[in-house]
């Protein structure tokens, strides 16, 4: 069921690694319209469109101080789970605190650079029937380690109006309590832009469906920053022919799982390696309960036999997965030659799985192929550095005929002037 | 002719602040319809442009290696700037290399985080009369501190087809050899899908017209990275009576030359400052080269008096100015409570002209708010960072059990399987 592609010529890799095409946004306009009128109507339009589209009818649209309890409904077992994951989320993020830049570049010029949280910050965290509390996790952890002073999230309500108890219990051991019942287009209009009630934002994180993406694209072209451009997840494994192929199917199996969109790839070395997979693919697929999503995933998906893993590393930087998974010998040398992924798993014991929730890095991460110019979330989306300079009469002096000199080769006269008004007085 | 708002309340502050209304690009059907040309027919759709735009017929796309020589044409003393330039820039950047991060989360998980310079980088640099050397050395620097390993530039050419001297010089002391004759939209569309002659590059870089940001936004849209969204640039002037007003008139020029469209504030605490300022800026501009731009952009400006710097501070952190000084009692103290800025100058000697060429910090800065959640361009730029985890079998047993039940939780089967299977062998 997934295609194997014999030893490809490097020509044809572009062909091979060709993801599934995303639909250009036809629903953009809607999407616009519905940005439009949040922005104008504010918590009208919100309520309007959660009858719309979610039927529900919101009395509230801020989770009461009542309704943000601390873990009613939530088994025992999975509150030391999220226990867990957010103590190792924690101590990953926590070395990603920026250290103060100083340099005295010239005698009398002093710069530095500071990291300063962005101030106002809007979570998304989809609803539905599977609450994404991995994902608020994920974002509300690092928001709180840099510093940010206000963490907002919106996510949709269920049927009554009422938010996921998980997604709660999460909130609030991040320290969140600002949580508004609000899904789609809608939501990230709220936030961009602020309504009566909820509160606009700088910068806006987190997964959506379409609508979701289509808004948050549409906002950031009006200089809202988000976290990154969105598309299908993805996972591609590297091995050879000491990887273990169960292991290998079960990794694919849970990328697959995840949406028909999905994009799973194997490059491999050995042909044997490729069987059993397949085999282990065929095998463990029809216990799944969702079997029907991973089976549409795994369409669109390749085995890709290459000559050498050297090779293969290669057609992987070309790819540049969110998710790459290296089992093969030398592979924490393979792990060293890889330039463009998201986040890479060495060795047979380390399943995207254990990133995805537990191991304590980011699983929101560049798709898509944007892992070539952008890395996963991380602390530094919730900071920006500011450049600060003190500079003395002496240091000015010693840099006034470079900064005259090509003021003046620019055009730049009164650049020029406030540097020689300085020198005269 | 600046405005002079006295003492607006907190509620005023957001329309005193207001900036000069972006025009909505009307152009983007046309500037994407250049896009699509180019990315259909190449080179040919280049040179068709650039003929049409800048009435030249292209011989050679690139800048030949005879064409590229090293400083011919530029005076001697230009030269000596751009050195000291370079090498403060050089300083201030060199700090900015990232530490690599590792921490093991939890007994056999290792998590690491590195940076990789991102591979491919594209700089545009625009033409015309006053070449923008300068800012070819705030983005080829951090580029090449960085570690990209492919930087091109595009910059169009003069009527003769040639390149400015000032930029083929910067071009060849910050070591960046691949250099071509392209302005305009057509430029941005060829590094975001590259020609015959011009390769793609993951993300562009670099200032320029409407039709330049019009295309770095819609290229955007399509999922490759660019530095930062683009507005029209400013200044913002914190000071009380102890500042002097010619130096402060002449800053505010020198902002005010850029163009029209610039936008200029002093927020002051003193009126007898305030008017001294009107009347030094009155008298400097007489002599200035640039005089109508700099008329113009002060129509837009305004003086806002406060009662107090720490009014002052919060309407600034509200405004989020790309540049601002700050020249007061306890100037440093008052530096330290600024949140939203792009580049800040402390003290009566430190001009935003030092830090536009030669003080070491970077000039390409967040404008129109976008401080608010953006940085300006630094080693950060052109860098991603990658996680990586190595897990042992004890260490994956060590998190089984939270990351099988969080999955579960989220109704995704397949991830817990990943697990599972490996607790099994």
């Amino acid at each position: 069921m997934m295609q194997v592609i014999k030893y490809p010529g490097r020509k044809q890799w572009s062909s091979v690694l060709q993801r599934p095409v995303l639909q250009r946004a036809e629903l953009e306009s809607r999407v616009r319209s519905i940005i439009d009128d949040v922005r104008e109507n504010g918590d009208a339009a919100i309520r309007k469109y959660t009858q719309q589209f979610d039927n529900i009818l919101l009395d509230e649209i801020a989770v009461g101080k009542d309704e943000a309890h601390n873990g009613m409904g939530i088994p025992e077992d999975l509150k030391l789970a999220i226990g867990q994951a957010a103590a190792n989320i924690n101590a990953f993020h926590n070395e990603q605190i920026p250290q103060a830049e100083y340099v005295e570049t010239v005698p009398g010029i002093k710069c530095r650079r500071k990291a300063v949280a962005i101030e106002k910050i809007g979570l998304y965290i989809p609803g539905g029937t599977a609450p994404l509390f991995s994902s608020l996790l994920m974002l509300g952890i690092p928001a709180r380690i840099a510093g940010c002073r206000e963490i907002i999230v919106c996510t949709p309500a269920d049927k009554n109006g009422m938010i996921h108890p998980a997604i709660l219990y999460t909130a609030s051991i991040t320290g969140i309590d600002k949580i508004y019942k609000v899904g789609g287009a809608q939501a990230i209009a709220a936030m961009a832009y602020g309504t009566e009630t909820i509160p606009q934002v700088y910068k806006i994180f987190g997964p959506g469906n379409q609508y979701v993406t289509a808004a948050k694209q549409l906002i950031q072209r009006g200089g809202i920053a988000i976290d990154m451009p969105a598309g299908p997840s993805e996972l591609c494994v590297l091995a050879d022919g000491t990887a273990n192929a169960s292991f290998i199917a079960a990794d694919l199996l849970s990328q697959a799982e995840h949406g028909a969109d999905s994009h799973v790839l194997l490059v491999t070395t050995d042909e044997g390696l490729a069987d059993k997979v397949t085999e282990q693919v065929n095998e463990q697929l029809k216990k799944l309960a969702r079997k029907e999503m991973a089976l549409a995933a795994l369409q669109n998906s390749k085995i890709i036999l290459v000559h050498k893993l050297e090779d293969g590393i290669d057609l992987v930087n070309e790819y540049g997965p969110e998710h790459l998974i290296i089992t093969c010998i030398n592979e924490d040398r393979m792990a060293e030659l890889v330039i463009n992924a998201g986040s890479v798993f060495i060795g047979s014991y380390s399943p995207e799985s254990a990133g995805d929730y537990a191991s304590g890095t980011n699983h929101v991460l560049p798709t898509n192929g944007f892992a070539k110019a952008f890395s996963g979330v991380s602390v530094d989306s919730f900071i920006k550095k500011i450049s600060f300079q003190k500079i003395s009469a002496e240091g000015l002096r010693n840099i006034a005929t470079t900064v005259i000199t090509m003021a003046e080769a620019e055009g730049l006269g009164a650049h020029a002037n406030a540097i020689k008004i300085r020198s005269t007085n």
